[in-house]
């Protein structure tokens, strides 16, 4: 059998429907972002602005998130050395999910090697191990939730994205005795788009069900002190499972989970995707520790942050420039093809140094291919407005504008 | 609805078998390693000889490993900033691609966060998207195989552990035109044992199937530049697709499958859990290319592993005290009983500052609870001889000699 042709003729599939993905190759560069070096594919090197990061505050590099993992990596290595069982659990891990625990006011945390990771493990866990249990998730629920909850096996109701009256229809409709899962977002990744978790907590709290709510891009960027959307709304406590990442906002790598000490030891006990895997190095965790620490205390970044958002908004508008109007710090431009896409996205990285990635398939849904734009505190006004310059200049040359509109 | 009572009732559930897990907390000190801190649950820190680390050599602390780390954690900053798509992919990753394509001599490497996700993604990719395929799947085989393999949904036929002549039966029983995967390991985690890897690539040959082989425990560790059993039997170009992890021999964290250009370019469009996430920290990728490069070149570690692993047999052999035959560096201590194997790992840790974590179900079936020893080439003879003497004194103390002789 030629496996190599079976391969291969699904990738040339890809290829004709304009879905194939091509990387671009970066270099960071400590102390610059959003600047970085793109390798191209001629071999040039050349300067980039990146405008698609999820290290949406730079904290990447941020002095004291570099300086406590380069100090736990002298003082303890560069891995954990095994699972969280098998002598991998260390000191460091624990502060971290001490940190965590408290980030969300919650009893207990659990941390994991990715946030696909832990929303893959804590979803399959609960909706295989619960008897009997019916998961009603958000039609707009991230890949890795989607595949948790596909993976237990359990009774999945999806409900209409953000429609609460949807949601309350179909928990009206399901048996009372049944353990009930809500599983949603607070910010959605590719539309910026943010749930009703009020309205959302009011109904599983009418109905007896347990939220489960995904703050990836949200944890570090909302609340007070970082909690996210549900710290700002001062809902943390009605929330179940808070879950989030280290590697978005953070800046750093990792995933984790947050809830009652009976909830966290459960998952710590029966999941899979926690289990069976090396724990992460000890000096990621004191990263990661570090830059939530920071972020607890200092509002500067986040204030930064909205104002740059703000600002990159208000430049597109007064270039005449659509975007999908939301409450968060994303900034999706809708193209609607893929094709169409890359070639923008080709022309912002050849002319003008904008690295922005075309966003395609299966990523967001065929038909709603975007450039997704995330400003952080660290883009300055002048790359705010050499962006806006660059894409008034593409709306000005091509038809697409119309297309657009 | 009462969550915490359902969670709370199968915790109790555990505890009353015994299989309840409590993890050790340690504190790895670079350049002191087996030697770590522990911290007890009494509040007490106290030095301990770590005997169960998959830090097979100790190459969490190798200088090369933590200037590599240390140097680009300065140059990139903490983390990568995206997934592999959309502004993640750095000069890092594809350096330490193209390092293990090297390292097994094939077209491809394709970089997951963890061993786990590796066997999980590639397997529940292959398995959903080749029309037909039908896994065959030793009964050995690791938690994030049979995930990955039970996510596909593809049909699944289990061989018995390492039987070629069963292996062989079961494929003479199915459709010759369907695409096979036989998936299987080298060396087996829990009971040190190892593949008849020729005769498996010869049938596979024979019925046309497809190999994938999980070099978790052996890359770094064999082969005379690391490449694994595969490679020092001299078979990697007959193997499909060699899965390995970085957070094992290589002492870092991180997980990859090598294999054909259209296999890897295959994984990379289609596999949810290589495209929905964070990609690693590029420093993680440079530390984990120092270790690859370092164990290419050096056999200095596997030769005083080999030695120190020999050493530890020949002591247990001359105390008496009865441990599982393999050819590997793993050294099996059978308990068989979950409430036995805690109380002797808690023997060793309060009397003689010996970690070793007890073994039990899920990573082992029940009645299989063991001591797994794992000496590294930094064992001295001193930690040797400690060792011998401590499970010398346990065995003449207890009665537990004769249960598991």
């Amino acid at each position: 059998m030629n496996f190599d042709a079976l391969f291969q003729n699904q990738l040339d599939t890809l290829k004709e429907e304009g879905n194939y993905r091509y990387f671009a190759e970066l270099e960071r560069k400590c102390g610059k972002f959003p600047h970085a070096a793109n390798h191209q594919e001629d071999g040039e090197v050349r300067d980039v602005t990146v405008w698609c990061s999820n290290d949406y505050l730079g904290m990447g590099q941020n002095p004291l998130v570099i300086d406590a993992m380069c100090e736990a990596v002298q003082r303890t290595g560069t891995g954990a050395g095994g699972t969280r069982n098998i002598s991998g659990t260390n000191h460091d891990h624990l502060l971290l999910e001490r940190e965590l625990a408290d980030l969300h006011n919650k009893e207990a945390a659990l941390l994991f090697t990715s946030g696909y990771v832990s929303n893959w493990a804590a979803l399959s866990t609960l909706g295989s191990r619960l008897k009997d249990c019916i998961i009603l998730s958000d039609s707009g629920n991230h890949a890795s939730m989607i595949e948790g909850i596909r993976h237990s096996r359990a009774q999945k109701v999806i409900w209409e994205h953000n429609n609460v009256a949807d949601l309350e229809e179909k928990l009206q409709a399901l048996p009372a005795n049944a353990p009930k899962i809500i599983a949603f977002e607070s910010v959605y990744s590719m539309d910026g788009d943010i749930a009703p978790i009020r309205e959302i907590v009011e109904v599983a709290e009418k109905y007896g069900a347990m939220t489960y709510l995904d703050e990836v891009h949200a944890v570090g960027l909302y609340g007070p002190r970082g909690g996210g959307v549900a710290e700002q709304e001062g809902l943390m406590d009605r929330i179940t499972l808070l879950e989030g990442t280290l590697g978005k906002a953070y800046g750093v790598v990792g995933g984790f989970i947050t809830g009652s000490a009976a909830l966290c030891d459960f998952i710590r006990s029966f999941a899979s995707g926690f289990i069976f895997t090396t724990a992460l190095p000890p000096a990621v965790a004191a990263a990661a520790r570090a830059s939530i620490r920071h972020l607890k205390e200092s509002d500067t970044e986040r204030t930064q942050h909205r104002a740059q958002v703000a600002k990159l908004r208000a430049g597109l508008d007064r270039a005449g420039i659509p975007h999908l109007m939301n409450k968060s710090h994303i900034i999706p431009v809708m193209i609607k093809d893929p094709v169409k896409t890359k070639m923008l996205a080709d022309y912002l990285m050849d002319e003008w140094g904008i690295y922005v990635q075309p966003i395609n398939y299966p990523t967001v849904p065929k038909g709603t291919e975007r450039l997704r734009f995330t400003p952080s505190p660290l883009h300055s006004d002048a790359d705010i407005d050499h962006l806006v310059a660059a894409l008034s200049s593409l709306w000005k040359q091509c038809a697409i504008a119309h297309a657009v509109a």
